[in-house]
């Protein structure tokens, strides 16, 4: 019991990149203060992409610049390829996730290259953050399901995964973007990747989504399969805004409800997460959508508004 | 893989019960006939309380006495005590389910008896079953937790069940009321009653709230220890109606989209059982909670509102 448990808040990246609401990197700064109050100690805090097709993430140098301020706090950033690579480690970022996608159709359509396309670059950069000291992370989108393509096989998902540890020893996250993903899909996945690429649980770590109200069930499978680096937003953030209600990433407090209740260890207060939580919902365009916020301080959660 | 798992929908008692919106008998049928039509053949469909504190349930009997243009479907009824079983045999049940609790405070607060008194009313309550050949289920309320007495420890569960199971050899249903189990409770739970007292997986229902987002997370241990039967309501509705946006009950199209998508048969349609998620939402006088439907069919979600 009281085993360690890595939770990695990606709100200031995942959970706002499609807000339609303006979020000013002060705002963004003052969610990750109380982020970093609660005790969370992994945090993605931008993303390092063109901002003609994600505004949000404009203003990536800025926030990279207040980092500082947050001595123990280990930041990321997202990159989708070698130009965000060279921004992001100049604005001084050491630790990186790739984004590539385990769909060939999402990976045309979103990331604007083909599999093959994707896997060269990661060889590029790979390369530089092996001579640059940098830290990678390996982000497959669509792991299990996509909305082109439906069910990813599981040996699918090896092949790709096998494909990104032959350009470098990173580790590799399966994310459940559109939701969809079933728990048996998780356990599978994991037991594939340790029998076929000697990948350790360990060195997994799953992103998960609550559109189906399935991403605690997939936690447990994978904390069942051993992953103990779990992805989540504050408040529940992200998803798609646009559509009226949609749920989107699994929300951090109620991943760490579930693992405070199992006797996991986070180093999270929950009363403190519930301030960051609450702050978030105030900048979303949508109502609150998660658990405990809605169950522990109701009137935080009635309608969305801006705050100052 | 196809193997068979019960969904017993409890959607026309505890998913109306508390709804301060009022709900027709019509409405009621209404919402049954859709359910029957979606492939449901397990429906809890009142309770035989006095109308006086669940005013929702007073009209118990019209409601069983238009149940017989459903051939093939397993009507169930939920008694508070004696009196309530004498209404639900009079009015032509022979499957019920007597609600009982793990903690003595609940007991005492929400069914007005001591433990003891529970007991031993049920002692009596078999007697009855026993020569009328009806089939009982006793429910626990707060299995797991209990919002006056906090965690329920395991060894108190075996204890409630052992003095159940001495008076009759009825299935035991298992009830998250406040929605707070946590996973590895289920799992304790089944595996207790299983070596302490010799009751198989099989004879155990799962009563799933989703307060906490934990909802499916529960109903994965569940399957996982051996359980084949969950109570669910469609559209997640019931809960606290007060509490602005609580959620409530699992969503029975929450539940059943889990059990398709990891191999168990269930017999249910999704789009019908949709169509009947729908009305219930309509019924509800609060925005729907759960899943599928707002992923689906997000305009059907917008807002409640009173069907005619």
């Amino acid at each position: 019991m009281h085993e360690p448990v890595k939770v990695l808040d990606v709100t200031p990246r995942d959970g706002l990149q499609n807000e339609p609401n303006p979020v000013s990197t002060e705002q963004k700064i003052a969610l990750i203060e109380k982020l970093v109050r609660a005790g969370v100690t992994a945090i993605q805090a931008t993303s390092f992409v063109h901002p003609r097709w994600v505004p949000q993430m404009a203003d990536a140098e800025a926030v990279a610049g207040a980092l500082s301020r947050f001595p123990g706090v280990r930041f990321s950033a997202l990159i989708p390829n070698q130009k965000g690579y060279e921004r992001a480690v100049a604005a001084g970022f050491h630790d990186l996730e790739l984004t590539m996608a385990a769909s060939e159709a999402f990976s045309h359509k979103n990331l604007n290259h083909s599999l093959a396309a994707g896997f060269e670059m990661l060889g590029k950069v790979s390369r530089a953050a092996e001579r640059d000291k940098v830290t990678l992370r390996v982000g497959f989108a669509m792991s299990f399901h996509c909305h082109f393509e439906g069910t990813i096989p599981t040996a699918a998902l090896v092949n790709v995964v096998r494909s990104a540890r032959e350009r470098g020893p990173w580790h590799i996250a399966l994310a459940d973007t559109d939701g969809m993903a079933f728990p048996n899909q998780i356990s599978a996945a994991v037991n594939a990747l340790q029998e076929q690429l000697g990948i350790a649980p360990g060195e997994l770590a799953l992103h998960v989504h609550d559109t189906y109200g399935r991403g605690l069930a997939n936690v447990l499978a994978g904390l069942q399969a051993g992953i103990r680096e779990f992805d989540t937003t504050t408040a529940g953030l992200g998803g798609c805004p646009f559509c009226p209600g949609a749920s989107g990433n699994l929300a951090t407090e109620d991943l760490v409800a579930l693992l405070d209740g199992m006797g996991y260890r986070t180093g999270i207060d929950m009363e403190k997460l519930l301030d960051a939580a609450e702050f978030a919902t105030a900048l979303s365009s949508r109502p609150y959508q998660a658990h405990i916020l809605r169950a522990q301080r109701p009137a935080a959660c009635e309608l969305p508004r801006q705050v100052s």
